[in-house]
């Protein structure tokens, strides 16, 4: 893993993945009590930053591998990454999702073209239902972060960073990442390390979902005790991957943690001062730059998604808007 | 009003005003039945396009009368357009707001450290109360539409979307746009004249308010019968103005009316496919793009704001989401 990977998903995907904008505004500061600036990967295509790994991986297959397909599993972001640039594509795509995803994420990822395939999440090991059905089919398995293209795509949202952070005088600040699996924190910290050194990446979880901070502060890759429990789906993941953890500990800071209900008041937040929509998930990391209290006064958050039932939306606007 | 004033404009705001994004999705376009690209202005600073206005006109007066001060008189947005542009400069700012707009857009321009007089739309006559004050404390009135650096300062949406759509490869649509008064659709139907002549102004306006659809349609300027009754609050202006109608008589095509549960229906599928928030007023056009039927297949929107009450919003969700 390195920059020139980074750059080269970059071409890859340059007209097919959006360069997302840096939001910032007066009256979110002046809740938080400090600057903050998010990077709104809520606007990217797809509705998160998964359609970039998606992208990624899929445009570096062989034109042989394509014309077989690909296939991932996902709680519902990854699918519609994957499934977005493999409909772009032309290749044939399967996505295994948990039964209890959102219904919004399962009825987008059959929009965009894919064979949906539900499982259970508590009961079924969907490496292993994943690994049988590409085996069965031939189909390249794009995995969710553990993939050196992944990563790079990934951490294209760092290269725009660097620029963006430039632009807004930014030199020196904590970046703030909801974290699941891992592969978009060190695939940003990998372009920042690079481009702005000065910008370190920080882990942002959900209580009880804290295996990154847990590891980068043990030194060890931990797991989580539960694979459910938190509103944050999206990134509820049960360790380190074996690339990104190993990324994470030499580039990031130490991990923060939110709760469900920090998580909310970020996606009200965000509402009101930002008028971008925010999955839980996809708030972790704003959340934490709003509450943790071991930050400097400029902070970067990157809000990784807005796929949302609107219920659960509706549920933070009535509770904290 | 020409070209030079937009571009003017535009020098003066860079680094101030933000470059919205330039949104689509294949799911909201498979949802309308043609491709819709959505400018997104409600990620504007404030919230709206009006901070282009306010801080055209604010930066654009002497120092002197910077220093004595502005007033406007706004359902909302124009005042927190205006109220950022003072605050900015250091120039004292009173707005005047009618007392039933949405909560959030009065404590918002009160947080951008404007001092706030209300007037009840029903009964008061907003601009013999805006004069008065003007007279009594030397203030310079910056009007919400009919004034040329307002109208310039919103002008430069249509040299962004000028760009955005060649970048885009759209050569000729229509350009969806909210109205009010005109001035946003007079400026952007200026810009692209002279920048993109393939794209043609449409403005969107609210049944029961619809002045400038029935003024283009008649070639006389024409009336609102009511002051209130949608909630598209953003946009019930009585008439259309002395500056802005001449402009759109001469590049604007014919107007389009939506119900108000369009545009719930539009802010809702904002929401799903775009991740952004928007107010009912903000969403006209885009209901617009999606529910007018002599429309082609490719569509430009507007959408102008997303400072809504969550009460509202969570209406849009409730019934349409």
């Amino acid at each position: 893993m390195n920059l020139a990977m980074i750059e080269a998903a970059a071409a890859r995907m340059a007209g097919h993945v959006r360069r997302t904008p840096l939001l910032n505004a007066p009256l979110l500061d002046a809740a938080a009590g400090r600057r903050i600036f998010v990077k709104a990967e809520c606007l990217q295509v797809t509705g998160s930053f998964k359609a970039r790994g998606g992208w990624s991986a899929v445009s570096a297959l062989s034109a042989e591998a394509r014309s077989r397909g690909v296939i991932a599993y996902s709680s519902g972001n990854h699918a519609q990454g994957v499934a977005h640039a493999a409909a772009a594509h032309g290749a044939p795509c399967v996505i295994l999702m948990p039964s209890d995803a959102p219904q919004v994420k399962i009825a987008n990822t059959r929009a965009y073209g894919a064979e949906v395939v539900l499982y259970d999440r508590a009961t079924q090991d969907r490496d292993a239902i994943g690994a049988r059905l590409a085996a069965e089919r031939g189909l390249t398995l794009i995995k969710p972060f553990d993939d050196p293209q992944v990563i790079a795509g990934q951490g294209t949202v760092g290269l725009e960073l660097a620029d963006q952070a430039a632009e807004a005088g930014i030199a020196k600040a904590p970046v703030l990442v909801c974290c699941g699996g891992g592969g978009l924190s060190a695939g940003i910290a990998l372009a920042l390390d690079a481009r702005a050194p000065g910008l370190i990446v920080r882990t942002a979880e959900p209580a009880g979902f804290d295996d990154m901070a847990r590891s980068l502060a043990s030194g060890v890759r931990q797991r989580n005790a539960a694979s459910t429990g938190s509103i944050c789906d999206a990134i509820l993941t049960p360790s380190p991957g074996d690339l990104t953890f190993p990324i994470l500990q030499r580039l990031a800071g130490p991990g923060t943690v939110v709760t469900d209900d920090q998580a909310l008041r970020a996606m009200a937040l965000a509402f009101t001062h930002l008028r971008v929509v925010l999955e839980p998930g996809g708030a972790a990391a704003l959340a934490a730059a709003l509450f943790a209290d071991d930050l400097p006064d400029t902070v970067i958050a990157v809000a990784t998604g807005g796929n949302v039932d609107p219920a659960t939306f509706a549920t933070a606007l009535e509770r904290f808007a």
